[in-house]
């Protein structure tokens, strides 16, 4: 198939396939240059035809976000899978389904409450399960502290039950509120610290401790060195988004995804204009509104993808956008006529993503060359 | 089937059969005592089994927010749709292909540009095309004002190309905002006013003017009558939702959907409990954070759906959520084991359920009776 974008019904996804690639080649650099094995996060995308182009081999290794990734990503062939939110009593019989079906599934958690219905649905079951330990490198949300008695008492009470604890991970999630190049490197060191020093604990009361895991895309890319880990995860990075780019990870001309959409109608007086991409097409995600530059739903683009100076997606209702100069921006109105096809770069790929189907791949001449599935839910 | 909530897999989308039923009834209610039809809006559920209870037929009326959903609900027997968003040209073909399905739709413009190429498409495939012209009642987004000479010259340029216009719609989504009782109605009597006005403007100007078509959930709960109406519209009273109750639409306990979620961890430091809900269980939407009471991202409450009192989610990752007292209060900690489930009340029904491929349906027992698809995407 090769479509021109005028083709596209709109709103529609686009994956511009060529910058794709430069960006999964460039932490494949910086990967190489740590010296760390790589799994990379799927949930952005929750697409084989990405994920193919990520992952070390055709069978993994990858992160997940949900158990509805592992089984779409299994079906694909895919056979290391980390789950990488701490599990609960309800998913474990979904988990044994996936190691019965010869996935190597890894769980985690972060308290003896967790160790022990692992433990005991193991022995019930008499099933083994990879665990590894989820370690709190920044406050963000889930783990324990590093230094914590936990740590060790997660370990032996796993150990005590049979299943040794296959290692340590970590998210410096607090990565995205860094408001520097200096403070992304100095996170990126608090979160390799946290992990190794977790780790040495581990081995220090005497249980092994293989598997070493951190990663974020902005502390995966600003990380000067990884010693002491052995496995380096992020995601979003295959993308990027405007939320990368008010952090400075990126460019906007390295943001690979966007929306198409269409001029339906203006406003003139209040300098509007309206387009058919709400928030059901870019999601409700205002990530920039928190950062130096607050992009509201999005930046406006031409066909080639470059920005319309100063244009963004003001307001947005679920089918409606709002196309306006930023607020306090001046200049000359700008007249597109009803039908005029402009992209929308968004905030955070991960939820823009979300709400569709599937990606329209655009090749060198903005053609759209392909269509490939993604998958949904839970 | 018949589930208990126990035994599904977490997050999973919540309806409450008899609350929704009981929410429809209270709107055929007000539908009645208004006497006009009513086109209920289908874009908060997408589900052909909810549609059913409120639609006057098997056949519709409907209005869609996508030409997705009208394909969807064309394909379960429904044959009278209005596409709510002003349309562009790329999706005239798409528009065509539905009336050669036997669907009459009905398409929405505000401008004599659009009101051109629908002339030049129906001309040139010898088609006809049921207008209604799109008129801004309360400066919210699309439309012309129903004072404005654009309106006229939109009719008369379709009566030209023998497209005599079938009618007007507008919708006040200023009601949104509004912040009493009072405002509302005075917003449905300005909403009912500004689409009479344009009715008869046109009608003055020689033209016929059968379709005279409003709504929005709180207009049409508040308005005291709809004369020179024919025509209600309104959608999210279906399932309500955290932001009407704010806004004194519905009590929280009339709230039919919900977002069923399991405890993975604790940070008791902080006095947050770790639920397997994240933004993407719950969508961005962050409506009740411009509200007088913020609900984060939604009020949690125990599995009959009754809230832990000041808990909400204060904060949300892509898979995690973090539950907290809402910010100020005080109170004895809560401690619910790893494995609790939870019900969430969502700050938005219509993103919230976008979320999801299928609503777990719920019987008066709080047991699962049955699984209804819907549909997502364009």
């Amino acid at each position: 198939m090769s479509q021109s974008l005028e083709q596209l019904e709109t709103p529609a996804l686009l994956l511009d396939e060529a910058q794709m690639d430069r960006n999964i080649a460039r932490m494949r650099e910086q990967v190489r240059r740590l010296g760390v094995s790589f799994r990379p996060h799927v949930k952005t995308h929750k697409c084989i035809e990405v994920a193919r182009r990520m992952m070390e081999t055709p069978e993994g290794p990858i992160t997940v976000s949900t158990l509805k990734e592992a089984e779409y990503f299994a079906q694909q062939g895919v056979k290391d899978i980390l789950y990488a939110v701490c599990i609960s009593p309800n998913k474990l019989d979904h988990v044994a389904a996936l190691q019965d079906r010869g996935v190597r599934m890894q769980i985690i958690l972060d308290s003896v409450e967790a160790a022990r219905f692992v433990a005991e649905h193991a022995s019930r079951t008499d099933r083994h399960f990879d665990v590894l330990i989820e370690v709190d490198s920044d406050g963000h949300r889930s783990g324990v502290a590093p230094d914590s008695p936990d740590l060790i008492a997660i370990a032996q009470a796993l150990q005590r039950a049979g299943l040794p604890v296959r290692g340590v991970m970590t998210h410096a999630g607090s990565s995205y509120e860094c408001r520097s190049p200096e403070e992304i490197r100095a996170m990126a060191e608090q979160e390799r610290a946290a992990i190794v020093q977790a780790a040495e604990r581990i081995r220090a009361a005497g249980m092994a401790c293989p598997v070493v895991s951190l990663g974020s895309t902005p502390t995966a890319l600003f990380a000067s060195h990884l010693e002491g880990v052995t496995e380096l995860r992020a995601g979003v990075f295959v993308f990027f988004d405007l939320f990368m780019a008010g952090l400075g990870v990126c460019r906007i001309d390295e943001i690979a995804l966007s929306v198409l959409a269409t001029v339906i109608g203006h406003q003139k007086d209040k300098g509007w204009t309206i387009l058919d991409a709400g928030w059901m097409a870019m999601s409700r995600d205002r990530g920039t509104a928190r950062q130096p530059v607050d992009q509201g739903y999005g930046v406006v683009c031409d066909l080639g993808g470059t920005p319309l100076q100063d244009f963004i997606l003001v307001d947005a209702n679920q089918e409606h956008g709002v196309m306006a100069r930023r607020p306090g921006a001046a200049g000359e109105p700008l007249h597109l006529p009803v039908g005029t096809q402009v992209r929308i770069l968004p905030n955070h790929a991960c939820s823009t993503a979300a709400q569709y189907g599937h990606y329209d791949v655009t090749g060198p001449g903005h053609e759209v060359k392909d269509r490939w599935q993604r998958v949904s839910g839970w």
